[in-house]
């Protein structure tokens, strides 16, 4: 697995507190896809596979930390919290079902260098599998006792599937515009990354405050409201660095199919800004080859790039993803200073660099 | 729709209380599955008339009404307690996603006698209605604010998905033993009535202590382990049922696509029963048409019911049915008589007398 960050020594601990909790967080999940049937059992550890970037673990952990009001050390060197691992599995369970789904919804192979379970097993197996998958993080989730969080994740579950019928719904829809766009985007993508934020945040809260022996506040901590601005930005941006990757990627080092967008029907951010400004014979020239559905996908994928660096529409993605992620660090600006919030922000920096 | 019950006039107060409680169940849905998206929302109201027997609702309702410390008339001149309207309406809203990934599965074109959401908007949109149903059913749940009950329902998910990963991980295994079938239909059916029962039950116990101003136990009250195990034995007669209309059944009255279990390589009670006990030539020539995809699915039918009933397979699965409902009918005997338990006796009964 590639990493995400190149840490400097200052930020070791961060890096050493997250490398900590995402052993717990791997334990965690284990434990909760446990089955006592043997086929159920193989098909629990064949997604554990699925791992890769884990980064809405990655960041409910640093929302965590930036939102201890205690200090940043004695935080670091506690073990990571119980509480926060839990919220952390969670999001990631959520994460992994829609990803289970998703390779059904779009017939793919390869997921993280792994075979995908529907590829291995059939479409069957796969959509029982996110099934189980979403009842496993909900009943984890309820181990909180915390009626709010049990509350949220489920609307973040019917969020992200409202998204993706919106983008069902718009399916081949070659007027699709920006302000759509980004309705699916936020909904599909954002929604997860932001709540895994928010409560990520609203956990290190309670949990310093705790361990601090104050008294826990029913009420919304501000840093969570700013997490949650932060997360959101940061997944739109996010979407659109995966959209891209899957237009101008390398399989190899991205470690999934691509080229799945284009074949879905599923009309991207590039896509969209060169229909919108292509002059009439190109774009008549991009619906025919959009609409061409015999046609290679890479070498569909070579014309179209070649056509959309004219209308440089790839740098107006990169550009509204940058734009993004300067979003998301100006929603942080309120939060003091703290080595974890400054891995939040290279994180910020990292999602549009990554090529993978 | 169909009414399960033929009700003597001393049980009309319970089939009153009944029907005003389905009534608000259905609100509490339709309040559940709202979305501002329009394409979201179309399936939404697609998806509610999938409604049929409730049976499940109707079972949970009952299970508390028969759990009331108080006195039953007191109970059943109350509105239908919120609460109980809530788990009815979870455990329904769990069942309808269920059954819509079902229909994904099984390449189903009706379900209740209208189209299913695979066959009018794709199998995508189906897989992505279903996760929706899932995370609106949790989220309901979590706002009775009850972790037990949250944290059973979410295991009663995790169960039915590895009954039907269990189901399929034995597709085509033509030496499928009953234990295992047993085991299958458990998990995968019985699981969620027991739950509707117990947490009904529960819910029920919980209410009339709090109507009468009494202290609310945390232990589990005797009557919700009764009712679970009367859930489980009625549970897997429901599904025994289901397998023989699949089999037998008149699609006009049953309302849905037949002969699914055979297309797909599902093994019920009556072909376990006819493979182990038909003689060598003839056990011979079954396997040799459950083998035959090519053949008309009606026809393959007709010949298996004749065949089955030379080894009076068919009467086997009935009358395991009825011993199980019979079970069901002597778990609830230590509970006191009342109204709602006789319609509970009387639903134990027409479960496997129905045609539909």
């Amino acid at each position: 697995m590639p990493t995400l960050l190149a840490i400097s020594p200052e930020l070791e601990p961060v890096q050493a507190h997250l490398a900590a909790g995402m052993a717990l967080v791997e334990k965690r999940m284990q434990q909760q896809l446990t089955s006592d049937l043997p086929p159920v059992q193989r098909l629990c550890r064949h997604v554990e596979r699925y791992h890769g970037k884990m980064i809405r673990p990655a960041l409910a952990m640093l929302s965590a930390l930036a939102s201890a009001t205690d200090d940043s050390s004695v935080t670091l060197n506690r073990e990571p919290d119980e509480r926060v691992i839990v919220i952390s599995t969670v999001c990631e369970m959520v994460h992994l079902a829609t990803l289970v789904h998703d390779d059904v919804l779009d017939d793919a192979d390869t997921r993280r260098r792994t075979q995908t379970v529907n590829s291995l097993r059939g479409n069957e197996a796969a959509v029982i599998l996110g099934d189980y998958l979403f009842s496993a993080a909900f009943g984890l989730c309820s181990t909180l006792g915390d009626q709010r969080t049990s509350q949220r994740i489920a609307e973040v579950g019917m969020v992200l599937c409202a998204g993706e019928l919106l983008q069902l719904d718009h399916r081949e829809d070659f007027s699709l515009d920006e302000p759509t766009y980004f309705e699916i985007v936020k909904r599909k993508t954002a929604s997860l990354i932001a709540a895994a934020c928010e409560l990520g945040s609203r956990q290190g809260a309670r949990s310093a405050s705790a361990a601090a022996g104050g008294a826990m506040t029913g009420e919304a901590p501000a840093a969570a409201a700013l997490l949650e601005r932060f997360g959101t930005s940061l997944g739109i941006a996010f979407q659109i660095q995966d959209d891209l990757l899957d237009l101008t990627g390398d399989q190899q080092v991205v470690g999934k199919s691509l080229g799945k967008d284009l074949e879905k029907g599923k009309l991207t951010l590039p896509i969209i800004h060169h229909l919108a400004t292509a002059g009439g014979e190109r774009r008549g020239r991009t619906l025919e080859l959009l609409h061409n559905h015999a046609m290679d996908s890479a070498q569909r994928s070579e014309l179209l790039r070649r056509w959309m660096t004219e209308t440089d529409s790839i740098n107006h993605a990169r550009r509204v993803a940058e734009s993004l992620v300067t979003d998301a660090r100006e929603a942080l600006q309120p939060i003091p200073d703290s080595p974890a919030k400054r891995v939040l922000l290279l994180m910020a920096d990292a999602v549009v660099n990554r090529n993978w």
